[in-house]
């Protein structure tokens, strides 16, 4: 694997108790505005994207995360580890190739095929076991319309 | 505090306890390049940098830390959380006036001044009880010689 697979650090998935307070905190103390709010059921979770930079290569975000209840997989991180980074999300330009290319290496894809993820991304989940305990997302941009 | 003070995601610190396999790791299967290896005594690390992207307001890096021993800050957070990440720092064009008026809205200051950090970077960590649980860096790139 020669060529480069990750374009950009896409966001920082951050699991908090308190969307709305943990959103007001980074907005007044850190400048950041507000990109995107969704809720993903598939995922358990209810989120805030919040802008930090523009790129040629794409958007850089902070992603707060709030479980929808506490049987979901950021419920299960908060009552293990508390609020803090939960995974980081790299930006790829080809997310089929990328799962082809990093599952030939030996890491386990949580998501053998891509999902559908915020802001209409396809999305994958590598296993963190594989990648030093960090829990890695890919994330490759819609395409225009 | 209405101007952003956040240009961008300068890097993800990830600790581990093999800098030499998850370096390799990380060139291997992501196809990223070692931007700088250093050894800190000041903070009892050694790490490599590999840069993920380059962008108008200043590259991206993972930074991958070991600790010089157990009784240093990245050993003892391997002790207590294991691998994984271990704080996010954020490019800032001016450290001073960022710590100034970030300090302004209550958040503690670890290092209420700049200090060295990688590649002749000025930095400064602000506490995580603060930043919903995220060990927090400031980084000014250095000024061109």
């Amino acid at each position: 694997m020669l060529t480069p697979v990750l374009t950009r650090i896409d966001h920082i998935g951050i699991a908090c108790r308190d969307l709305a307070s943990v959103g007001a905190f980074y907005e007044s103390a850190f400048g950041l505005t507000v990109a995107s709010r969704e809720e993903n059921s598939d995922q358990g979770v209810r989120e805030v994207l919040l802008r930090i930079a523009d790129a040629p290569a794409g958007a850089s975000y902070l992603q707060l995360l709030e479980p929808l209840g506490p049987d979901t997989p950021v419920g299960r991180f908060l009552a293990r580890r508390g609020e803090g980074v939960h995974h980081i999300g790299y930006g790829v330009t080809d997310i089929e190739a990328a799962l082809a290319s990093i599952g030939a290496t030996g890491v386990r894809l949580i998501d053998p095929r891509p999902r559908h993820g915020s802001m209409g991304a396809s999305i994958a989940f590598l296993h963190p076991k594989d990648v030093g305990g960090v829990l890695t997302e890919l994330v490759q941009a819609p395409q225009p319309a």
